[in-house]
């Protein structure tokens, strides 16, 4: 069950409150479809909001900030890591932190990439104001650290665009991103949970049956599914439209 | 809540059965002591044994090999693994299986060493015959693959020989263990099942106050203790003795 807050993104230039209220309101939400278990799939949303999903959700909630630090401290040779992110995520401190829990020894530069999402979510990963966005972005996080190796897209978005940072780059610097490390975590929790006798409590139902996947977003259900289309070049099976704060959103 | 089964140990060169059993009984020693969580902190017993000790623990178990998989599978860019490990471990295909299962299109050398799980347990980390071990079995290792850049030590002793494998390897290859990527698995594990409204079901008691750390040997307590002091340079608290299989044990 996927929720995608299309109608407020890009979280990542948002002040931290607003980011962990969206988040919040999202997470009610998804708990109501019934989960056994949560991944706040966003490094922002992870970074600014992970401890207050916790503390909220009576089920496991998963972030992807440590999976990708935990890829990101294993692939670095030289010891410097560069991580570029929303303006939140880098605010938030939360790679550094992170990076520094797996390898104490690991030097970590930031770069905050403002202009990235705007442009994945216009369906926009090739031509000249991708390369001059992510080339400037690059020149800006190398200047004084030519030993850096690895690089961590701490953006769910950036993926999208790593032929791009991989073309710009040295060929010895390292690509490394949170997706399969988070997909290992989850699969990791999954199969200690399905270890126990009987149902995660207040979660999944006894004998309930695997349900189908499910797709949702607060945008528009037409463009979030021509969206999906461009970037992963397959349709999407139905689209739901949620409405999250009605009374709040028809007010503004 | 530690338990060395040093009174079997190497679990490298034994049938897989045995290791079954064996680990199967440590596990039943274990979750009578009622912990949250169980690591199996062995890669042989996690690579023969996981599915059996999940099928029967009521609480979440980790095993080290799919962690380890990701921090290797993150570190590569040549695409080309090496793994050293028991013989049980190797003979598994644990790792193979793992690293594929993170990204497809790496390929795993693999390489068993059963001449170092007695060096290390016999205190002996350095000098001619641990050179001599280890450098054997990198050639045996690298012949036909110049190209392998990342040797992951797939058995929780080797990290003790880590300077030898390093020194004894070119300064290009990186060198991961599953140790640091398991523990953040568990702090991740930890920290979703805090989460939850109430206690982990039939393991913590409510209002169960933290117990002090506690280290049990099924071999000699004074020699594990020596064992300990001379690997790790500080002294334990108290070593319990555990009788795993008193009738079996006295008629063997």
């Amino acid at each position: 069950m996927y929720l995608g807050d299309n109608a407020r993104t890009p979280y990542g230039p948002r002040p931290a409150e607003d980011v962990r209220r969206f988040t919040l309101e999202c997470v009610a939400w998804l708990l109501r479809q019934d989960p056994k278990v949560l991944v706040l799939a966003c490094n922002t949303a992870t970074a600014q909001a992970l401890p207050q999903v916790r503390a909220t959700a009576p089920i496991p909630v998963l972030g992807v900030v440590r999976p990708g630090a935990v890829a990101a401290a294993a692939a670095t040779r030289s010891g410097h890591v560069g991580v570029v992110a929303t303006a939140g995520t880098v605010a938030s401190g939360a790679y550094p932190e992170a990076i520094g829990e797996a390898e104490p020894t690991i030097s970590v530069s930031q770069q905050a990439c403002p202009d990235l999402v705007p442009l994945v979510e216009a369906g926009e990963l090739t031509g000249p104001r991708v390369d001059s966005a992510v080339s400037g972005y690059l020149d800006a996080l190398r200047s004084g650290h030519p030993e850096l190796d690895t690089l961590l897209l701490g953006c769910t978005h950036y993926p999208l665009l790593r032929p791009v940072f991989e073309r710009l780059l040295s060929p010895s610097v390292r690509v490394v991103d949170s997706a399969f490390t988070t997909a290992l975590a989850l699969e990791d929790l999954l199969d200690a949970l399905q270890a126990r006798n009987g149902p995660v409590p207040g979660s999944l139902p006894t004998g309930a049956a695997p349900q189908p996947n499910r797709v949702a977003t607060t945008g528009d259900p037409e463009t979030f599914r021509a969206v999906a289309v461009r970037l992963f070049g397959k349709d999407l099976p139905v689209v739901e439209a949620v409405d999250l704060a009605p009374a709040e959103a028809h007010a503004d």
